[in-house]
């Protein structure tokens, strides 16, 4: 069980979140890649209904959640974080020059390729559902990530991970993918929904998304 | 002059875009990184108006440029390029691990915390600009983005570069930069219109910019 108190990874979390986003926040994906490489960490709790302090601004430019501290090493970005760890683990992060460089360029495409398609429906389905403009801009948003993830699905084919052998760039792409949020989707494409499912399945996916539960109170400060 | 018809490095490109596209399309930004590492690189012309060729998307899985193939590197996303191509010159990645991993956390911040606002816009105005939609959509867009700049405003603060010294975290953040379509939510902040000016300004830019033009043919083929 690596959340320790006394470990010398600090990443932060929310103490409370509202319900659609408990499993979606983005210490998620960082508290995956520490138990896939059994690193041990500890948590340091925030309120996400007060005002960050004002010190976290200089951790955390956006004042999101996680950071990342070890030792001299102060992190932001979930994606940074996820390449510190991947170096210290070949599991994650394979030592060869072409393969390393593989699974950083598929964990970019997650975050800067696949996110901001899944981002612009989450802003509707989950943010403005009822909203005009919603309802008229809600089409084009689909059929945007919709062939996106087309693309995705040919470059997966019948492989169990995008590059044959698990990497951060699955690890990020199936964090991102969870993020969908019509189901439809996902499912237009089995091997997408079973690559999802693959990684879900993962022990240190579970054991990371108990963990993140296990951080938040009943009910908000 | 890093173009050159036999260089180890092959990048992709295109042969034409509309006049709003020059300058913004994502080779720029890899031509920077090998123009300020002093890389040579050829580069493969594709037409923006075609089809893509079929094999191009095992190269590029969204169909999109650039690629960068290097012996038996191949890669695709500017970010994990810029990252490849900083691992060989440490005027654009520092080799400590501290330094290191904070340009590799601002080029992320650049790609997956500023990207996705300043694209929300760009879907907006320039490329739905008379829809209804947009027309109620923009404020909240609008206020978000300027909520990330002036945070990021906050961490630049009055240093001439993110981390005091420039880096593939402040590359790709003026990249991300210019592609701001309102000018006035940058000029809202005279450190980040400075800090653009500033990147701009660099040879290694101004040489990108114009090799870039230099391949863009007078009219679609």
């Amino acid at each position: 069980m690596p959340v320790m108190p006394d470990a010398a990874i600090e990443i932060s979390a929310f103490s409370w979140v509202p319900p659609f986003a408990r499993g979606q926040v983005r210490d998620l994906r960082v508290r995956w890649a520490l138990e896939e490489a059994g690193l041990p960490y500890r948590v340091r709790l925030l309120s996400a209904m007060e005002a960050r302090p004002a010190d976290y601004f200089r951790e955390q430019p956006w004042g999101q959640v996680p950071i990342y501290n070890e030792g001299d090493i102060h992190l932001f970005e979930s994606g940074a974080i996820l390449i510190h760890i991947g170096e210290k683990d070949d599991r994650l992060l394979p030592r060869d020059a072409s393969g390393r460089a593989r699974a950083i360029a598929w964990m970019i495409a997650a975050l800067n390729s696949v996110d901001p398609d899944v981002g612009a429906l989450t802003d509707i389905d989950t943010f403005d559902p009822d909203a005009e403009w919603a309802r008229l801009r809600r089409p084009a948003v689909v059929e945007r990530l919709a062939m996106r993830l087309s693309r995705l699905a040919d470059s997966l084919g019948e492989k169990d991970w995008l590059e044959g052998r698990f990497t951060i760039g699955d690890l990020m792409m199936i964090a991102t993918l969870r993020g969908v949020t019509d189901a439809a989707l996902l499912e237009a494409h089995p091997n997408l929904a079973a690559y999802v499912a693959r990684g879900e399945a993962r022990p240190a996916f579970q054991r990371a998304l108990v963990a993140q539960f296990a951080d938040f109170v009943a009910e908000p400060a």
